[in-house]
């Protein structure tokens, strides 16, 4: 779908210095741009790709000042950033092929209901007393268990499953092959070395603007739930055990693990690969670097920490400097031990 | 389903100190627990929280007294946590809702051998000569791929993907998504730097009570087996590559790593996070610590090691004191240069 | 399928040092070989297991001398391990059931075009205007969504998914749970707390022969497209986020996790449960070890690096000499202490 720049321009209120009269129908990096392409300009780093740019347009901002010749026309807008966002968005909008209906075969117990507007791809299972809202979207060879129940708005991608008793809010999404509600990991350990299993009678709570990524697991509660707060987001292969409550705006970036019944209180950030021990808690707007160990409580809100174990991170600045100067340190005895 | 607190006390064998009259329909954690639930008592560290609970009843050790007044109703017993996970079972019989028969659409060879009182969901694949044992349950959207065997009484959840040749014992659970047979990651390095793959022709064997987690992955054996012993619980996200024997009892926690050809002994328990290098042994009853890095052989029973690279316990705690205490080293060294 | 010893020596143009009459159908390793079975001896730490094998024959090097007697059949050849390497694959091709044509039910919207000698398995779903190449295998429960392209003679093993408009090169293997294009884990901050979704409008392009372990994740990049180049091999539990680009010819170990943007060069390689960060580049034949973290911009080629932050190997390892002798260190510090 070809619009022009003109069209862009009034899209994002912007004024357009150069020919407006050409027609683009994708955005692209300015490093990488094609003819046909808009691109943006926000950090003054990548202000020489402009020179050489091959896209039809450039957004940028309103006082920018060329030093060399180019080729593109120009947007000039209050705030490059944001306006490329809203073109992507609107972007997405204009491109998204709207799934809707029920596709053949799929598989409705009798007692599941469904609200308006949804779409339930092929192969896609809705167990007993299953209650989906107004535009949900299912895609195929999703797994929906028995009593499960499915907020408005809310996406759900291919080959999700979601055990049984489970409750998902509404403008969610959740991505191809996430796990919600399988076993947490519960064991009493027999006097003859082998283990029985605890049962896991609890559920998992997913409040409303929720995202949880490719392929990550979120275990049910022992008793009670697991909760996952409004509007946290969960990046891919994180590990959510049984009866933790991620807080109200986390950002759990991917292979993260967080131990049974770990409490994170609101607008954490975990770093990648990181992993926190089970039964603490950390206080609101916390934030763990990436490959960290938190093995205890963190109750001043706000710090960041890294290392395994974690440091506050001045501490662990400090404490790579150190390290780094060993060598030194240790000639600095020898010499020492000349003298004396 | 709901019964009464007299009900409930004759079931784990305990004396109602208080009203039992009333009805109870869940179980609760104390310290969360409301009307119409029955909680328990086992850490005196939650004592507190009896006399404000909400709970209905309270399972509470025979000799307990109270320092407060309190609303609930106790049920006194030997040991009020073996008591609650009795009870967390008996909750758990009664509220399962027993999936049996056959589903369609699923698809079934004509080889495949199915036993008696099987439960096969919809859109699940049976490829040829399958057999599937008695009373085993398959949830929907899950692949059995050729000569698979699986044995009594297991439960495969909705979304396993089991590949061909492979053997799954009885009484075993493998959660969502969970992969077992995907081809080991072996490669003979070109001239040219590319890699030419090493067939992968072997299997993995399961053997009875083992439980798999959601999104674990089990490669299959370059030749032979990939073998997980009787009683072996894995936790989600673990991988276990080809030809690795993971030892009888083993507890795995969750993203954990087990390298090629790695051998764990009986009773071995390894750590969240925690990667184990191939081709090396683990003794019986070794304890790995989570985010540990294992690169060699452990010979000796019964350690426990932390780090990456690992320490026994001893000397990790050692070596963290020596580490936190190096900026007072360095101040030693000052002042002795300082002095000479 | 049996075939006799003579036959196997002809096939690996080796020549038989003993009774070539016997039969046998299996390969397995030279320790744990049973009668009827083949085995290799390359590495000289194995020739002990020569003189008690149960092994029907044994390929054994051209002047390999035993020192012992022994009762299996030797099949000398100029280099052992090549030539079992090919009779493990002629054993694959002989043992591997060719899977054809297409099951019911599956899906395939009426826009999807089909090479010609391909399987699509049960409950398998091509989306719109997908394009699928010839001699291509989708086994059961996978998910093409819609324009997406798949080149000649690629596996797609059961449950895949693919989301709309990913492409993949021909010769590659995707295994089971394999997710490819979800959504990039990119989000803008809002003044009260909360995340705002950055739409992520690119793809997901795989070049040819690439291989994508059990339950990896590669997310669709924000505009343009996520890449991972020809020849490049990736474990199981890999994260790929949006926007990388994985070089020719690179392997990834199980359980790593590249960050955003980051581009790694040729002939990479990535340890286990490693991590790059995002928005830095890797120059060609970097090793990184394994748990390794990469905090920055690697620019000179080749060299190898291990830990957290990460450091040159052999920096690495005086490090660790280093760190392992500071007990020793304070002590002589006190030793000077007490003279001063």
């Amino acid at each position: 779908m070809e619009i022009s720049i003109e069209q862009v321009a009034q899209l994002i209120e912007g004024t357009v210095d150069g020919d407006g009269s050409g027609t683009v129908d994708r955005l692209e990096k300015i490093e990488e741009a094609t003819q046909g392409s808009i691109a943006f300009l926000a950090n003054p780093k990548y202000t020489p790709h402009l020179y050489s740019t091959q896209a039809s347009a450039v957004i940028v901002k309103h006082d920018f000042e060329a030093e060399k010749d180019y080729t593109t026309t120009l947007i000039r807008v209050e705030d490059p950033y944001s306006s490329f966002a809203k073109l992507l968005e609107a972007y997405q909008q204009m491109t998204a092929v709207e799934k809707k209906g029920i596709e053949n075969p799929s598989f409705q117990s009798e007692s599941a209901q469904i609200g308006e507007n949804v779409y339930l791809g092929a192969f896609s299972y809705l167990g007993e007393h299953v209650k989906i809202g107004n535009n949900v979207k299912i895609y195929p060879n999703s797994h929906i268990g028995d009593n499960v129940e499915i907020g408005d708005n809310t996406i759900i991608f291919a080959g999700v499953k979601i055990y049984a008793n489970c409750k998902v809010g509404a403008h969610c999404i959740l991505h191809s092959g996430a796990v919600v509600g399988s076993y947490g990991f519960g064991y009493a350990p027999q006097e003859d070395g082998t283990f029985k299993a605890i049962p896991q009678t609890g559920n998992v709570i997913i409040e409303d603007n929720v995202d949880i990524g490719a392929n990550t697991t979120v275990d049910c509660a022992t008793m009670g739930s697991t909760i996952i707060r409004s509007g946290a987001k969960l990046d891919n292969l994180v590990q959510v055990a049984h009866n933790v409550e991620i807080g109200k705006n986390n950002a759990i970036a991917s292979q993260a693990g967080i131990s049974g019944s770990a409490k994170l209180g609101a607008n954490v950030q975990v770093g990648g690969q990181a992993g926190i021990t089970g039964h603490l808690s950390l206080a609101d707007r916390t934030i763990i670097g990436p490959q960290a160990g938190v093995p205890k409580t963190i109750s001043e809100e706000g710090k960041v920490w890294f290392g395994s174990p974690i440091m506050e991170h001045r501490e662990f600045l400090k404490s790579s400097i150190i390290l780094r100067n060993l060598p030194n340190l240790i000639q600095r005895v020898k010499d020492l031990e000349k003298k004396s």
